[in-house]
């Protein structure tokens, strides 16, 4: 699994009168998180938009474990399967507050590829092909590492 | 199946740099929907609050077929089953634009009955109770008619 | 002046833990009613961006005078001087709750008018000018009576 | 003037069809900086809050220079004069992408302090007069050093 992470202080305007972060808000932190993780893979979204090459959401699952409250800061965790995407993108989410103390969330998004210009969906671009695959070789080498 | 409908317009803040309605903010159509839904049947959420009960969203799961566009009217029908509610609230959703043409979103969203007080999930209040087995009186009425 | 009215049922997810409605989601209410607005005045402003002619806001302002809570009705009055815009458009709000018991917030917000293929603030285009002036001489028809 | 910078990476949902920052969220962009100059100062907000004094906006302006777009890094200073407030509190802002080399925004926004449970505008609570006292001893140490 690739997993990374991304920290969120929840704002005043999350917040709902129950005094807790309003649910739809979650969807707008995994979007933060994914964002960060393929960056950090090393991949900018805006680049691959730049290239012709759109990621919408096609379907969304998300499960409320716990509130989360004003001043919190939520920890997103972004978990990838360690597979080269060929249709569609997976993405599974934890998020926490605390140090892991208290699970908030958990839920998946799955994105496909899609070229605007032509109006229908296509196949991962060599950009999200070969980010994947540079992380696999690197979750690979951790796992000869500790064996 | 109980079913309501509440239109929308989409606004501009609500689309993004591909022109289409980001996706999370269907979750907040699903909100305004339920709450017209249960204003209808007699129940307003506002005043089910003041009684004491507050009812969280603990789970939700959204699926995109087609993209709304900027000022678009979406039709959201909030379908209920014909079951008066013990612990959970599980709600039914679909998404059109134009007269059912094209369908643009599905989903649900499952709530729960919570005593923010004593913090803790409770059963069903007779307020909820009553709306429900009102309207599945008034379907099975329909229902007598039609056969 | 020329007057619009545009009612807004105020959501949960607008509302902060204070219980009233956060201070932004006030311009996001101006948005929906200057939108509806022109369209009452003849001009759906997705057109006019189809038409190659956008209106970014330069300038807002906003004074609040009392909150809003939830599920509050908020009618949104768009007030429009009656000269047709040249190379800017000012609109002012006021809000109010109830049958204009209560003024919520008061404002304005300016518009200008910008082409963006070439990147430039443009003069009003003849669409603009055009509902502009057929309202003015409306206004002055309903005066013509009133004298 | 005491001045604080914080840092935002312009998120998709923000980006309206124009591809650029939908205006509103910058006064949400205001609220994370003022919170978080607030705690530079010493002071969360939440305590604040939990001690039974909130600070509602009362009023606000803003100011549009350039558009930021989509992945832009945003620096919102947050400016506050060096006197300790009495029944209001005016902060000033100024919001810029890449190394100060574009202003994107400028506005302020005056909050007063309010006790919810009375319902009416109080004075500055002691905690608020507190911090701007050590920070404006802070600024003149530093006026001392440099002079």
């Amino acid at each position: 699994m690739i997993v990374f992470e991304y920290r969120h202080r929840v704002r005043y305007r999350e917040c709902d009168p129950m005094g807790i972060v309003y649910h739809t808000h979650y969807l707008d932190y995994f979007e933060a998180a994914r964002t960060e993780a393929l960056r950090s893979m090393g991949l900018a979204y805006k680049e691959l938009e730049a290239s012709g090459v759109i990621m919408p959401v096609t379907e969304a699952a998300i499960r409320y474990h716990k509130p989360a409250r004003y001043d919190d800061v939520i920890t997103i965790q972004t978990m990838l399967d360690p597979e080269v995407p060929e249709t569609r993108l997976r993405i599974n989410y934890l998020g926490w507050v605390g140090q892991r103390s208290m699970k908030v969330v958990s839920g998946h998004v799955t994105l496909c590829f899609f070229d605007p210009r032509r109006e229908r969906p296509i196949r991962a671009p060599a950009a999200i092909k070969h980010v994947f695959s540079a992380a696999i070789e690197r979750l690979d080498d951790l796992t000869g590492v500790s064996a």
